[in-house]
């Protein structure tokens, strides 16, 4: 089943943010839209508005006066749900009530042709839900865009268990005629995206609960080593933690109670205080006229050592730490390939480092009988990190780790000395990320191509969990996770059966 | 305390189903039987409905006239509670509803006398809370009939805290001198069957949401090597997804979340939909007029091989595959043992085939490096097995795989291969019905033959999970599901204390 | 910031038992009182009642007429919450429902100065929720007695996220001048003492529930073993179960279900029944005119073998066990050190003897294949203990730990044989009262100071759970809960991180 025909009408209901945006998203891929709100005169100031906002990207050349006429041409305001009539697919963009929703499409059965596609904006409701009842459940499916809609990439196609495949189809055809990333979901608590990032507030707020690093620190390493564009703390004071921690104790309920997605105490607390993060001017930040944003703990560089006489000695294999090796050697550090060093090891001077396979320094100290161990977070990229985070056993000396900071002082990359803790602050929120995904593949949410997509253009991750867990390696990714689950023995970081799977058998996610 | 006497007037209240069934119980083994409805001339309609039913048994028969004029006039309606008040034992079966219950027990405590026994027929309501704030909470006892009591033998006699052992005792007398098999049960959620059964249904939908298999398989599996009268999928549609769920959510509740219990997503998605199984016209499976029954996937028998060819060397020690083995030389395989091979194993063809241990065929053959290894699962008669599920690590050939499959169906066992997954159909299956029965043995909810003997009659399963596991071996079912719980991460599948207790003494449930 | 001047008005609202007893505690102290409740004449009720009291400690020569005297001249009875305008600290010490402290809040924000401290004496409620909306969050700040006030020491000094640390600085001096124990405490659900003590109750109901003892020989063991006041039954029995059932269920939800507070069955039931302890006459125990107390189970010694024939060789290290090698000594039984036996074991006679490291006997026998194991529960001190549990693997012989206990019996030490479960009594209740404080403590909720201190001026033990697993040993306790883990597979018994990460250490929780 193709896309719609741009002469299809689009219904659209609901002239808010979203409402709105998916009308100009629509409009400007040149489909004829009307738009509907309940609230008398709404629709028409949505449309004026919008027509201010375009206007002004005609100023700034995103687009031409006569680009943004046609596209305002083609957006009608409808005075009922009667007009709609004619809609080849409705949109609704409403309140989140699943009763004011059901009544909606109630109507829209009666007012509508057979054929027309039935689609809801919700976030959080079951498609399968609200095609309960219906007269044909079969045309209901979720669309659900991003705010703002005519900005983010991605569209999550959801189909209820009665869906039938040709309209989700249909629907995944016309998203990508609107300049769209659509992916396709299984209507399951959270779709993909509300559901997949989960772990990356899950995770920092458990790592400051534990005192790993204050937000700050967190929040900069999550982006100068992760290359995510904000870290969690900033990110949830954004957004508002009232909205966030509903997010998360609804996806926790309705995996009843699975603890992959337990609500954070510390979220909680912010919430109780009405500290709701940007809006009311106290989050885990403050932002009160004047206050001073905290910033990173750096580790700052003793130059006890003259770094030239720094020496660095790698394993035949160094594994995930290549590129910063190669950067090491190209900012001029004496770099010598050795025998005598399992695979994964670099000697930094006195100290031996390692990138955390999600034991503590002090377990793998012990365990392997090393000294002077020094564990380096997951960098996205190691050829461009500006940050990094570096943790110890209380066993190595300050001055094997000092060897370590000034080397990467040279590299131009701060330091963050984080508290002994499982997988330290990159690689354990990448893992769960990737695990949390992986889940999803094997319930037959959606595929791996498509969690990926929708975490690249849904949230902007810098990439997709599942490919990110591919470059790493799954198998070292699933001994993350499952040292992870050793470390805290809660069924929280237990791997998923399917990362076990593919681990086992050398795979990958994605077809390499 | 003896069983009563046959001149002992029993009062049932309420004339639905169950109390209707229980009253024709009771007459037809000789007792005098008042029957109560509050509903104004329905216990005489139920009465009169019965009188229809045995006629037709008559007409088949079952019975003589004259039993079931006997039976009939040992049936009298009571026009209100005050006519129970000669009664020796009431048992109550109305609504589900702690309040109106409460009332009802209320009243009779005025009406009856002191040594009356009090019995509720309730399937979820806690005996313990029924009885709270009663004159004589000692007398008051569960007595839980299943669905339709005339035929159906099991009766879970169940103590609150404050019931007299002597009530007990006298309720387990009466319900064997009416023919039936009764067991005591201590008051906790779900008493003995409604808790051990969870698994039953709990693990099929797993299976189907991993996408290890589609519904038409798992059930066909469960029944064709499981020896159950019906799988998940197909009696879930007929108890009802709402009954079946509600009763999962409410065992939920009450072990506070245990996630033995955990409700199933794709069953709730079935709630949501309205597609309630058979009484909706859809469930797992449409039952619309005209709609076609999926079937088991078969794998198809590839005759590339000449069957007469196909060699099979077995180890000295076959374990639970002895029937297997001897099946196969009955029908003329070459079978030779050989000192090669480990405990438990077959070489069939180029295939090393092997019992689920719980780990994937994957992880299996890498911690033990084996190649071409296939997994058989569990049947409860390799004799009589009529199909079986099949897994094999990614690197097993389809030629062995293929060697298997054209013995299997020389000997008229279909195949169905199945994700590579842990412990398969069956085995997994059987494994948490043996924990569960476990777990509530250890807690005193029942001994270990009431365990059995309650889901063997109250459920129809083939064997008791408590015999069944001894038969496998306990050791062997701890260990699958030790593996289970290792390639999950999760507490739900964590043998219980007393599974573990008895695998380590190498002893058995049952004294042999 | 110091504590409050004696000239300082203190505000106490409330004068239920603990609002009176906290203006006692703080005119006792030489500071001004002014009581204020809303029911009228009840203040001045309250005041007369503690002159009664108070009459009768100077009868008994606990007080001088004259400092009584004096107490009583700086109790006032407030009547409106206008009079505690000049009040440098108000304590309110109502009922507990936020909705009404909230309103006494903005009452007293409008009456009271500006730099007034405004405390709660709630046990349950959320500091940062109270003080939620408060024109000065910052003066907002728990400060919780426990019952009776005048007698128990404990003081938490309770921290929202908006309190100002100078103000818990202030109370926490004030309490000290008040001569008192207070510790800090960051606002978590249950705060110190109602999070740490629940493993207490909840071990011996799980106990319980798996029939390892019965009620009365647990309560003996954790008395004549552990050095508890009280035992588990009859303490809950005490307090009565819907009040401890409550606390419980509180912060299982406040921890969003999290395992180690999982409500127990056997106490619910007790609530269902409507037996909620002493104030009911029926809990664990009766408490019925007449009704005789259950007696603990003792094994009762067979003179079979000639005690002084008796020989006890131990190893060179006897770890934990060496309190009770000198006790055997001194007694008279013949001590060898031997250098065959595994640092911990002793042989006494046929038994070989080891303290129990979390595992089941049959288990640790098993693994390590050992013969006649017995294993002993932990003691708070070998030299002084009157009671012990012993367990043994099944296959263990009757003369074997017989020998064990005569021994025993020599020293004076009664013995209870409890079905071999892992971790036996005592260890298992102190490693788990351990494990939660050590989780407090990651998550910063106190120190190790602080709660040890909680823990045994609040509830009595006998010691500071971290300090008794100093004193054991932190990598042993970590053993044993370990051990536990694995033996129930269940995320409750998890070693907190921070106990992981002392325990690779190989350090302690407090200073040595």
């Amino acid at each position: 089943m193709p896309a719609f025909k741009q002469s299809t009408v689009i219904g659209v209901i609901g002239a808010g943010a979203m409402g709105a945006g998916i009308a100009q998203v629509a409009a400007q891929a040149g489909y004829q839209v009307k738009l509907y709100d309940n609230r008398e005169g709404v629709a028409q100031i949505a449309i004026d508005s919008m027509a201010k906002q375009l206007a002004k990207l005609v100023e700034r050349k995103k687009f031409t006066a006569e680009q943004v006429q046609q596209t305002l041409a083609r957006l009608e305001v409808a005075d009922s749900l009667n007009d709609l009539a004619e809609a080849g697919l409705v949109v609704e963009a409403i309140v989140e009530n699943i009763d004011v929703k059901k009544a909606i499409f109630d109507t829209l059965e009666s007012v509508c042709s057979a054929d027309c596609i039935l689609a809801s904006n919700t976030s959080s409701i079951s498609i399968t839900r609200l095609a309960a009842g219906m007269k044909h459940p079969e045309r209901m499916v979720g669309m659900h865009f991003f705010n703002p809609a005519p900005i983010m990439k991605l569209v999550e196609v959801v189909s209820g268990l009665a869906t039938d495949l040709k309209v989700a189809i249909c629907l995944y055809e016309t998203a990508l005629s609107w300049g769209k990333k659509p992916v396709y979901a299984a209507s399951t608590p959270g779709f993909i995206v509300n559901r997949v990032a989960r772990p990356f507030y899950a995770e920092s707020f458990r790592l400051r609960q534990e005192q790993v690093a204050d937000c700050a620190t967190l929040d900069a390493l999550l982006k100068g080593a992760g290359g995510f564009r904000m870290g969690a703390f900033e990110l949830t004071d954004m957004i508002g933690h009232d909205v966030n921690y509903a997010v998360t104790c609804s996806v926790f309920d309705a995996y009843y109670g699975d603890f992959r997605f337990q609500p954070s105490l510390i979220q909680k607390d912010l919430v109780d205080a009405g500290f709701l993060g940007r809006k009311t001017g106290q989050g885990f930040y403050c932002y009160q006229e004047g206050a001073e944003k905290p910033e990173a703990q750096i580790v700052s560089v003793s130059l006890s050592t003259d770094v030239s006489s720094i020496k660095c000695e790698v394993s035949e294999d160094v594994g995930h730490l290549a590129g910063l090796v190669e950067r090491l050697s190209q900012a001029g550090v004496q770099v010598t390939q050795v025998s005598g060093l399992a695979k994964g090891y670099l000697k930094v001077g006195r100290a031996l480092l390692a990138l955390t396979d999600g034991r503590m320094a002090c377990e793998r100290a012990k365990d392997e009988r090393l000294s002077e161990l020094v564990l380096v977070d997951l960098a996205l990229d190691y050829q461009s990190a500006t940050h990094i985070a570096l943790s110890r056993s209380a066993a190595t000396s300050e001055g094997a780790f000092n060897d370590v900071v000034q080397c990467l002082d040279l590299l131009g990359i701060k330091v963050s000395e984080v508290v002994d803790s499982p997988a330290l602050v990159v690689m354990r929120t990448v893992a769960m990320l990737a695990n949390e995904a992986a889940d999803a593949v094997l319930q037959g949410v959606a595929t791996a191509e498509g969690v990926d997509t929708a975490m690249c253009f849904g949230v902007n991750y810098p990439k997709g969990p599942l490919a990110w867990a591919d470059s790493i390696g799954v198998a070292d990714v699933e001994t993350v996770l499952h040292n992870l689950q050793q470390s805290y023995g809660e069924d929280r970081y237990r791997p998923s059966l399917l990362m076990r799977r593919i681990a086992m058998l050398e795979g990958s996610f994605h077809v390499k």
